[in-house]
């Protein structure tokens, strides 16, 4: 039986995501806005029963069995986090800083019978799924490279907000780099060890963002990862990502793997590949048409993602009678809250190296840092 | 009235670039090949009435009075000095080290009124010279951020030779990572302040490289470069290179500059552009159609860029009645032998920072380096 969904948000996102949840036969009995207005607004387009800008309102809603969380990242963890504590399944997007992602992962961990996946949506798009299977398959032999890029048209909201704040959790890198992070480590089956970036902002004021207002989150960025463990001869893969958001008018979203008998690309949302040897490229997946709506806002690989993992997460419930129930085997691939607090360490240590103009290592959290380090340190030094 | 040519090198560049000056009016008289036998055939194959692997006796020949120096990147220096201090107009190709660039600067700084110029095509080809045009005019706008990828199978001869080593001047970075280099140096109008890089040799041995032969110079390369002085409000353009050479059956070579309103990309020897707001690209130079030889190892815009090139010396010789005077004006936009120092200090940053992953500086070489200077220290030491 499906659980009835809770949907916290008001964003591009969460409006495209209504008409998936109720087009594979979820419920959606609430919505959470940041004002009443906003929240009262689309919940009448979108004909959801409740609305409210008091969160608890929707946590606590009895019908509610499945929270997606698809707000500003500062404000992700506390409500993901309470969520959970509450019993309720959660799906959200990430956060704003590996702290945050961290403390995520120690209330996944504390109630593992609860749901809790990220809503990175590209590892459920049929393309990657299908790359995915190959690579293990060998197609491409031994893998070397991966090479991403992703232009497009600026990522900046209408008006000033999160987006254009890099500590916010705006900018380029964390948007969308932080999506293919993620993906890079679930086509090569590994993960960062060392990284470094580069992150600028070219466009720092615009026609709505003026006077004593500045951009800071990136609109240019551009890292490369290297890959450990995979036990390659040259010392495992090298990713390197090109992110452009100051192309108008344009989207490109490409990805390469490269390796030694072939290669592997995903233009959009379709699968090419070439063997050493053979002539020419092969199409090994085409665009299946996409019949949901077109969002201005959302590529289509990242649309058509969230369309099949919504249909995984239909499949994950309703093989279960109890509506809370849920079969991990459906979102098995799915983005844990582990994976989400590894992009972000990715993230952070991308940003750091930009700073520092060095290959940064990409340390994974292990215990929170206490909040009181530097007062300890302040009363230790008084006391000598 | 046009030179008489001698041809240093048997290799793909010399093969075609004798029909193409023989085509423009310029008499070939002599070939040097570094066997008898080598040279032999190939002046045989063009119709070249004299032969040798006596370096002195091309520089010396009566009739030879431009000499293009297209031989393995170690044993350049010495021709194109040697030449120039004959009194020989000298085209060439790039050398090993810096330290040999900057010895060519000198000679050529020496003799002023000699032609010396650097055999990188790229600057000539017509989508290069029609976008550095459009740069100039600002169709971009504020220049922000140069891409460009090139793709395609191993630079590997066939056997075992100067390709295979790192340090006689082999390698991606070397030898297709200079062209690119000084073509973004050409369209940018600015030199890289910092570069930072990666190499990789993923392909250490192969069916004709094997037992304890091992290749070392990169078939994979990925360097950023920071250029100075174009007065940006952000620091200078950002410009990002990979190169990869493990993509047999492929051949993609992209340059694209994305500026504050608009971009421009040559995709091969076509030139697209798309200005902010217009709905999709335009192109703005076609391919030509090239009539002339189909060569496997030289991709068309360098091959296109060659034979422009070829034009462009014909235009300066012929204006002079003169056999060894030239006119400035058709070769102004050819790089010089201190654009081929600049070159040759950015791809050693490059190396340089692939082993440190740091970012180095590119400092170009204003003295030469003391050969004793190590010996001077150890004397002094044993002074004091």
């Amino acid at each position: 039986m499906l659980p009835g969904v809770g949907v916290f948000g008001t964003g591009s996102t969460a409006r495209v995501l209504v008409p998936l949840l109720k087009a594979e036969g979820f419920e959606v009995h609430a919505l959470w806005g940041r004002s009443e207005e906003e929240a009262r607004c689309l919940a009448k387009e979108l004909g959801i029963p409740f609305h409210t800008s008091r969160s608890d309102d929707v946590l606590l809603h009895q019908d509610v069995d499945l929270v997606c969380i698809y707000i500003p990242p500062s404000m992700t963890r506390q409500i993901a986090v309470k969520a959970l504590g509450i019993g309720k399944n959660v799906l959200c997007e990430k956060a704003a800083t590996a702290v945050d992602s961290f403390k995520m992962v120690t209330a996944a961990r504390y109630y593992p019978q609860l749901l809790s996946i990220m809503g990175n949506t590209l590892r459920f798009l049929p393309a990657f799924v299908a790359m995915r299977q190959m690579l293990v398959e060998r197609y491409v032999g031994e893998m070397q490279v991966c090479d991403v890029r992703v232009y497009g048209p600026s990522l900046l909201d209408q008006s000033y907000g999160w987006t254009c704040e890099e500590l916010m959790g705006g900018g380029g890198l964390h948007t969308v780099g932080s999506a293919i992070i993620d993906l890079l480590s679930f086509l090569t089956g590994a993960r960062a060890n060392r990284v470094h970036g580069l992150l600028r902002t070219f466009v720092q004021q615009n026609g709505l963002i003026r006077g004593i207002r500045r951009v800071t989150s990136d609109d240019f960025c551009f890292f490369q990862m290297l890959m450990g463990g995979a036990g390659s001869s040259s010392g495992g893969v090298c990713c390197t990502v090109t992110l452009n958001f100051n192309m108008p008018g344009s989207f490109v979203h490409e990805v390469m793997v490269v390796g030694s008998t072939g290669r592997l690309v995903a233009r959009g949302t379709e699968l090419y590949g070439q063997r050493n040897g053979s002539k020419g490229e092969e199409l090994l997946l085409g665009d299946s048409g996409w019949a949901g709506p077109e969002v201005k806002e959302m590529p289509l690989p990242h649309l058509q993602g969230l369309s099949s993992m919504v249909k995984s997460l239909r499949q994950s419930f309703q093989a279960h009678a109890e509506r809370r129930s849920w079969a991990r085997e459906p979102v098995a691939m799915a983005p844990t809250f582990e994976d989400g607090l590894y992009v972000q360490t990715v993230v952070e240590a991308v940003k750091r190296s930009s700073c520092s103009g060095e290959w940064e290592c990409v340390e994974i959290m292990s215990q929170e840092p206490d909040p009181n380090h530097n007062l300890c340190e302040a009363l230790q030094r008084n006391k000598n």
